[in-house]
């Protein structure tokens, strides 16, 4: 049983909202090669309240993949040789089986690569997608993928990206000590947590306090639902939103000036 | 009591995905007509588990309804003799009182007929809306209207036909035996079963396998979310949808390139 | 304890669906300026079971403000001398510090004035934000702010406003006599009530029956989500929605002939 690990490594698994590749700046279509490493590994949800996690690269969200609309994405996946379990990763902004999910999948040590072309522009969700794929996102296996349309995207002062999602534990809210994960809380769409990047205290001055920017300055947040169950309705506080892509497509209109956004669950 | 219906006919109750009728090509309104009898019948909802359902012309959900803008539909609903309840319709493609509701309220063995002019496009909702409606809707009473703008849409390769609702039971998923209606767990949103095509196993290798397109072809899905509950989050596994109308609304934007769209359930 | 209030008011709550200020027919801005007292009063959710409401000038949704794009919003908020509780405005409109709760905090029997500029048209909560918000929206405190763009918005014949928002008490739903607020129920997201303007029976024969319009007349409703868990899903019956700004955006397209519409909670 995986959530018996012997190792307890209370490291962080918060991503850095920061952590945005920066913008694109090609006129033509390239290659881009990501590679990723699958984990499973204890972390504390917050201060006494462990759980074994699951992640792309270690972090939750994964590591957000930004290409351009034309470019070439060479995609490897390496499932970490001390995991216990098969993962994969089906990209929403590929076209075709389990979006990459049947050519990635790897057991504990191995290391695939797929390549696949990007064609429409948006904000998409990845995640893993072996059986029991619901267990494994609300571990924590799931992230963004920007592909920028051709004219690139207006330029901003600030970027963030954020993740939110939903642990389904054993035990309480804030109740010391290790929590498994619990199946029947998940069928019964009872969450012990619901997070933003992956843990209580993720985003603040107990945790990545980066997102900060000053009077008069614009930022974009690119905001991914892993779910597995709950949608999102995003508000800024003490602001709109000035322009919302609706579900993350930047093939169509904007709509303006919106004080909260319903964000589905990026998968079902 | 209904759900202690003496016959036990276990035919399936799942509407073919692919049960569309034909695009419209016509340059001039006519006037189109539609008979729809209600049925309640036991049907079951996987093997073993049978439950009594009601509906449009024996199927779920019911018969697809195509028309064009400017276009006459004559509506004539029969309830079947063998009924217990009364039933009518509701079209959210009407503008008039309840829907057609009043107009079509049919007691057992009784037909009723009414004609109204499809005045704006889009894809629409309609359901029993007797009293107790909830029930009605629950146990399968709801379907789609399609009205085509005057130009019509776009060709596809395919077009398909799927509706989503949820039913409540006094059982659990999978008891094996005859269920009956819950109205606790309606009020308390805690459905047995959420259901396409209102059966477990209505599309696939177990039920309608037809809903199958070749590579580099298109396909038009016709998605009408029943409730009475549940709203829904739907996404092509493998790929996006190209073009979204929001909420089934023809007459303005298409949202390009969506992962998961938002069908919020078709009343209330 | 607030909720033990040895003053039996049970006076309505329920606001008026057609309090609606007059459309605005200036070609240049000016300062508006509001007036709101806050309210902790006992009153009748239905024949015989009572709450002890907070409110914005003892109505649900609190008094719907009219501004247009330019003007100057002169907002003063005084906490009635008789409450228990301090309380604030966050407006969705104001783009600053907590949308003005900071400015806008009172004490019982304080006055406050804060004044800000609209710089963006649309229809936006607003709702009391001190801590504890949860518990004062589900209260009552929660209303909506029209800006209209500088071309004003196009005529109709009647305009109505509703507010929704769900109510958690310890008691059950219809149980005579006096509900105490229940925070557990509202963590767990299972209202006792979910209510249009605050009351079982606000609109209608046994309420405000204002909400009438003619065969062939418009009307425009402004529709607020309190929440603070439940997000609408918003369909007329026997109609559909003509134009829709899709969560209250004026500034970008409208959706044209949608028979739901999903209308998120405020805030969060
Ligand atoms: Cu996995
Ligand atoms: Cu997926
Ligand atoms: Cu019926
Ligand atoms: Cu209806
Ligand atoms: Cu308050
Ligand atoms: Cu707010
Ligand atoms: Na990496
Ligand atoms: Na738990
Ligand atoms: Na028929
Ligand atoms: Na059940
Ligand atoms: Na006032
Ligand atoms: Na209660
Ligand atoms: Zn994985
Ligand atoms: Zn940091
Ligand atoms: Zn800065
Ligand atoms: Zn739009
Ligand atoms: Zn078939
Ligand atoms: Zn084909
Ligand atoms: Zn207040
Ligand atoms: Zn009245
Ligand atoms: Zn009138």
């Amino acid at each position: 049983n995986m959530n018996e690990s012997p190792v307890l490594d209370t490291q962080r698994i918060a991503g850095n909202p920061t952590a945005v590749p920066p913008p694109i700046d090609r006129d033509s279509p390239t290659t881009v090669s990501v590679e990723m490493t699958t984990h499973e590994q204890v972390a504390e949800v917050e201060p006494g309240v462990t759980y074994t996690y699951m992640s792309f690269d270690g972090r939750i969200p994964g590591p957000m993949i930004r290409a351009r609309v034309g470019d070439h994405v060479e995609m490897t996946v390496t499932n970490d040789e001390s995991n216990s379990m098969p993962h994969n990763i089906d990209l929403h902004a590929v076209r075709g089986p389990g979006g990459g999910a049947e050519a990635s999948m790897v057991a504990p040590g191995e290391t695939k690569t797929f390549t696949f072309k990007a064609t429409y522009p948006g904000l998409f969700t990845y995640h893993c997608a072996v059986p029991n794929l619901d267990y494994h996102i609300s571990s924590g296996m799931f992230g963004a993928i920007l592909i920028e349309p051709e004219v690139g995207l207006p330029a901003v002062d600030h970027e963030f990206y954020l993740g939110q999602h939903e642990l389904y534990t054993t035990g309480d809210a804030g109740e010391e000590g290790h929590h498994d994960f619990d199946f029947e809380a998940m069928k019964d769409e009872e969450p012990t947590y619901v997070l933003i990047n992956g843990e209580k205290y993720a985003i603040g001055p107990n945790g990545h306090n980066e997102m900060q920017i000053e009077t008069g300055e614009s930022a974009r947040v690119y905001y991914v639902s892993g779910g597995p169950n709950l949608s999102s309705s995003l508000h800024p506080i003490g602001s709109v939103w000035d322009e919302v892509h609706p579900q993350g497509g930047i093939g169509s209109d904007v709509h303006r000036n919106i004080q909260t956004t319903p964000v589905p669950r990026g998968r079902r």
